[in-house]
């Protein structure tokens, strides 16, 4: 059911960056499920992780063995979160760090454990452990398309971008895989996403403006509001183009490099809503006239997540007065409704706080009919705007969720 | 699909307070639409509304002329919320007060106006005024059931309750009507629910006496967490009992009464979740352990609006993880998640932050599957607890907002 979205075309490989994958048997339906990346000597990384304060053991354990070394691998499985698993989890989470350390000849703390899937279920480390070994007889550079699938859950489509820069240092290129496609709300981080250059960037600068371009790109994204235990988004910087490490904003490579990365961050971000659970819908919330960026926030998330504005979208009913009620409940000190105007895919259904005086319902309807509808609600109290990414609510979410364990 | 609820029986008269019901034909439906509320002159009326800022007309009318005078009519109507109308939605709320008052011989300020149905359509003003007649000829003092009945939207059944305690001064009565069934969130207020009793009470004591109740009751249920535009509790005191007037916590009718009007107003609240669009379960989540009551109701309604616990209620599956993802995100600072646990109609299923160390699947999906579902939260910081109340996300709810206004 993915809105305007196809499977990625051939990711240009880059170089100092491989990928393997393999089949564990995690996922019921007997499809790869075990990924692993390798970013060659010399690479920096940056990654952000979800902010749920009930994060899994794998997410516990990344950030702490990121602090502590540049990474060699990543280690991804679907099928199973390895979160709400305890002690067990953590233990699960390092001896997987260990056992491919011990394959690759490198420190535990050089690899970084991802997992995506079911909470609460402890690894099946009898089937994870021997598959490390076939995915890295697996490692190539141009398998950023497999992996795009083997970390698929409840995604019906696998997500990749790429972009590449000339530059004088050569071609600059970025490419990166992500997953959804549920509890999707993320935190100052992301779902999965794995993003890989060629660039050589300093690694503070890296996390710097990974951040930042998280910040409006996968933080600017819901689905359900259900805020995973498990997100994480990483960039890997191989550094093959031998070009002068990018570490400020007056770099020559840092215009190219920052269009890209964002460019690869806001494909990713839409790419899991358009591919939401039972998703319909693709739809971007525009608030503008707001006092400052937090309230058009606000307002923004309190729609994307209103379950009446979400049936109404799937139904393609311009119900405008769920979207004004709410507006109403997002908790804005002094709003004054009679200057809100909101308006579908440029059809204004209401001004001055209500219905639009010439407003036809059918040309309304005909705008909401579409499969991808831009919301922009003005508020007109000041001069911030903020744009998200949202859904529909449909009864295919319901069902793949009901149905999720069973 | 209303849970374990049954429409009321024969709900006993108030003297003092009498109701007409009568078909104006604003619902599709034909059913009759109409409701008329008369309280006899010397009586007392308090009353709490909604706090979405897209209030609607009557709400914002109704607001106004309790200020200014005791009541001695409600007009309610179904079918059309008077909502986001702007000034014609005013004019026209205004208009039925009038109406009204030339009927009945009063002034336009002692009529309270109450709409509830779509937003963003004008009142069919030519089918509702002369239902006012209509419903005016039906007065009568045990037309409680009738009155329950014709307020309906979306709800499946009518709701009431009613209570009497003998006192000194003889039977002291409390019948209440409310009426649901989706944009139920409600802020300081609630749904609509009509609320009458024959004890003479102080118009300003009665109204500290409600916003009580109504913060323990209809304050803490929540459907889909979408805060109604039209959200309206009232109480009606007629003083047909002729006792001193309850103006303190020391009266000795204090204890009957408010034991009464507390009970009618939980009986009520809980109707309308058992009532709520679609649902197949009634879910009480109790918060405890917690170091203020804010964060156990941040708590409680994270998880109550997380579509994902919703969907896992629906589909009787005990997913904990789920449970634990919506604590993890609700903000608490500080959160020792090794101190957490969570219970289902008393089965332990997460504790110390993960899978409880003896969890039978069976056992928890057992428990899950009752109509009636006790989540209970232990937080394990501190000795503030709270309850509410909420339902399951199922297909029909979908459904039926899907399909409202086809």
């Amino acid at each position: 059911m993915a809105v305007g979205l196809k499977a990625p075309e051939a990711l240009p490989a880059i170089p100092g960056i491989r990928l393997g994958i393999a089949r564990a048997g995690i996922r019921k339906s007997g499809a790869p499920d075990i990924c692993l990346i390798e970013l060659a000597e010399g690479g920096s990384a940056a990654a952000v992780f979800t902010r749920n304060a009930f994060c899994a053991a794998p997410v516990t354990v990344a950030r702490e063995h990121l602090r502590a070394a540049t990474p060699r691998y990543l280690v991804i499985n679907a099928g199973n979160a390895n979160a709400g698993t305890g002690a067990q989890g953590q233990q699960d989470a390092l001896d997987t760090c260990q056992h491919m350390a011990e394959l690759a000849g490198t420190s535990a703390q050089r690899v970084l454990p991802f997992s995506t899937g079911v909470i609460g279920e402890c690894l099946p480390m009898d089937k994870l452990l021997p598959a490390l070994g076939l995915a890295r007889d697996d490692l190539a550079a141009d398998h950023w398309g497999k992996a795009a699938t083997a970390i698929m859950t409840t995604d019906t489509l696998p997500k990749g971008v790429s972009r590449s820069f000339e530059t004088s240092s050569g071609e600059l290129l970025i490419t990166g895989i992500a997953k959804g496609a549920g509890m999707i709300r993320p935190d100052m981080a992301t779902m999965l996403a794995f993003v890989g250059t060629n660039a050589a960037v300093d690694a503070n600068f890296l996390q710097e403006l990974l951040q930042e371009c998280v910040d409006e790109s996968f933080n600017r994204i819901t689905i359900d509001g259900d805020t995973s235990t498990n997100d994480a988004c990483v960039v890997l910087a191989s550094g093959e183009l031998a070009n002068d490490p990018i570490d400020s904003r007056t770099h020559t490579l840092f215009d190219p490099f920052m269009r890209g990365l964002r460019f690869v961050c806001h494909q990713l971000a839409q790419a899991i809503v358009r591919d939401g659970e039972g998703a319909t819908k693709f739809v971007t919330i525009t608030v503008a006239g707001g006092r400052n960026a937090q309230e058009c926030l606000d307002v923004g998330y309190t729609i994307a997540h209103s379950p009446l504005v979400k049936t109404a979208l799937f139904a393609s009913d311009a119900n405008w007065g769920r979207i004004l009620a709410a507006i109403g409940r997002a908790g804005l000190a002094e709003l004054d409704v009679s200057r809100v105007s909101v308006s579908i895919n440029g059809v204004i259904v209401a001004q001055g706080g209500c219905r639009a005086p010439d407003l036809s319902e059918e040309l309304a309807n005909g705008a909401m009919a579409a499969e991808e509808i831009l919301l922009r609600v003005e508020l007109g109290r000041g001069g911030h705007s903020e744009t998200l990414w949202t859904t529909d609510l449909s009864h295919e979410y319901v069902r793949i969720n009901a149905e999720y364990r069973t």
